[in-house]
């Protein structure tokens, strides 16, 4: 399936899931042709009814929209994160980012300073890459500042400092952003993120 | 879309999630060719089955039923809220009325006198057009009275002195009211409302 | 719709919001043409898939089969209540029986001899008849035994001593049964109730 | 419905309901032509997605593949419990493993080292077989090994001894399993089995 058609049909199943609302979150995926561009959902749309042609392309490098199908058309303002993404994971084909309910309880029940959230030893965890028995895993915590770019830029500094345990992160009171080596890669790992923080979210 | 049909289809939508379980809750928008006038569903149906021959035209200012495809429909109990909504914010053309679980219980978490319910700072408030890094925003909530005209009077005097932070009301122990100068705006910001809603519910 | 093929597609909507796991619960309506006898769910099938073969036709005086179209099939189990139902109100043309987890726990939220479930004061008890600005109103519970016309003679002897506040009633640690005029309106009523047991499951 | 049809509409329904997600879970269902083997879901595979050609013929005595449609195809990682389920029970046709966020939560309100998790008495106890008035019943629980035949091993030693009380066992922080003498069968109780953990999640 061509990606902007895949990545419009995962703005509806989340947007089903409760996991878009609002014109929430944003998706993307690197260009098949160009690998040194993404496509990224547009900025404002409700994602229940994206369209492919709602999808937009931009240089991961410079940030230019490279295409676009209406002229009205911005990217995401959450851009420089996949950027960010991207640039420091060159596996990384695609980026997924979503607001849930229980995301941001998951994240609430550490304190305001931690930088990371203790992550449950499930079985769930091997579906993310660790194969321990009772892995010891987190998820690395960032705070949300109005300027996206400089949440980017903290991401950048403290991935590039040390990987992730899993290819995920969490803008606290805000969402999740998984990545992966394919689109169906990504969703997956963001099946398996949010199945965690719901069970963190309820857990006594 | 035609506004009536896509009035309906929104009440499929949200009868599915479970928001206007019962016959609860309605919705209206204003008529394209008469902005005079609003389209709201009729009284007493199953929201799931509804048919765009079960929306009412009624006169914002006179609250005379203007057209109706079927004798025995009358507007909603709640139609005297609706015009409050339209006569407050001229910019308003849809408005959204539901009954959920979590806006029952999220209202509940307040002392019963308490005029407003604090929102959390998430960043689904920006969807709401607060722009701010920590927002401070409390959504406006009403007695739950048995005379409807009385709400729409108590909410007219709050308003008109001061418009609300946020473009939503509660109801307590009833539900949110939520309008948007589209119909597709008010079915973002519903969502919105609902997830900071389904958020308060579940915060320890 | 025919009464049966109604019936059947009740059955996979609730079944779809988890209301008729593993084959559970019972749906009936009277006969149009007979309205003496009620057609009610064959025993023991999934409800996901029921077909409107799947109903069988009871006598809701004698509790004789009146006609099937399976020579496998036999009646619900829970026959003996539905015909205490239409016994007790005449005006009863459906009447509907599901198992929740919420209802379950709202149950489980008094004590274990308690008879009744006092109801929230929402909104929401409108749809059940209940017009007060903060009605006052509970649940008939019954216990859960093993012998299912004895349930049903003790719905019988305290409906009939004293009609219950709604149309509707609760076998503990068990499920909700909802009757109404009409398919339909037994169809609202279960939403409603359901709506009430899940705020009471969750309320703190 | 062919077995291979039917497992994988079993497949997209369990991942629909967030049972199976992020390729978590595998079904099996006894071949109907060859019944000393089993197809299973081959690992790795979006369940969402899974389609006939996506289940693995695998012979219950020596763990041989049969039969594959795909190369690269193997089978799951939990084949040897598949194995040891149909060793164990003759009768036993299909089994069903998934993940749920409530199976870990109920699971986690018993002490790390118990052996078994009690069930509450609900009617829904009925569906697998338990027909007293208030069931006295518990879930056999087993440790999550890093190493699956060590699981499989541990059940076979403990169900050969005694047999389980109902056709379902669970992994602690993993899953449940569940077996019927058919497909729909172990449909049904795999349902109830959720429905019971769902409850347990939530009892306060």
């Amino acid at each position: 399936m061509p990606t902007r058609k895949a990545l419009s049909e995962v703005a509806h199943d989340f947007h089903g899931r409760g996991w878009m609302a609002g014109t929430a979150g944003n998706l993307s995926a690197r260009s098949a042709s160009r690998p040194d561009c993404f496509w990224i959902t547009a900025s404002g749309l409700p994602k229940g009814q994206l369209e492919p042609s709602d999808l937009i392309l931009v240089d991961s490098e410079s940030d230019e929209v490279m295409q676009r199908f209406k002229d009205s058309a911005k990217p995401s303002a959450e851009v420089a994160i996949h950027r960010c993404i991207y640039g420091l994971f060159p596996e990384a084909r695609a980026c997924f980012h979503v607001h849930t309910v229980e995301a941001c309880l998951a994240a609430g029940r550490v304190s305001a300073d931690a930088d990371s959230l203790p992550l449950p030893a499930l079985e769930m965890l091997k579906g993310l890459g660790l194969w321990d028995q009772k892995p010891q895993a987190s998820l690395a915590l960032f705070d949300n500042l109005l300027d996206v770019p400089q949440i980017a830029a903290q991401i950048q500094q403290r991935f590039q400092a040390q990987p992730p345990q899993i290819p995920a992160l969490m803008i606290r009171d805000h969402g999740v952003t998984v990545w992966g080596a394919s689109l169906q890669q990504a969703y997956n790992r963001i099946e398996i993120v949010e199945f965690l923080m719901s069970y963190l979210a309820r857990r006594p």
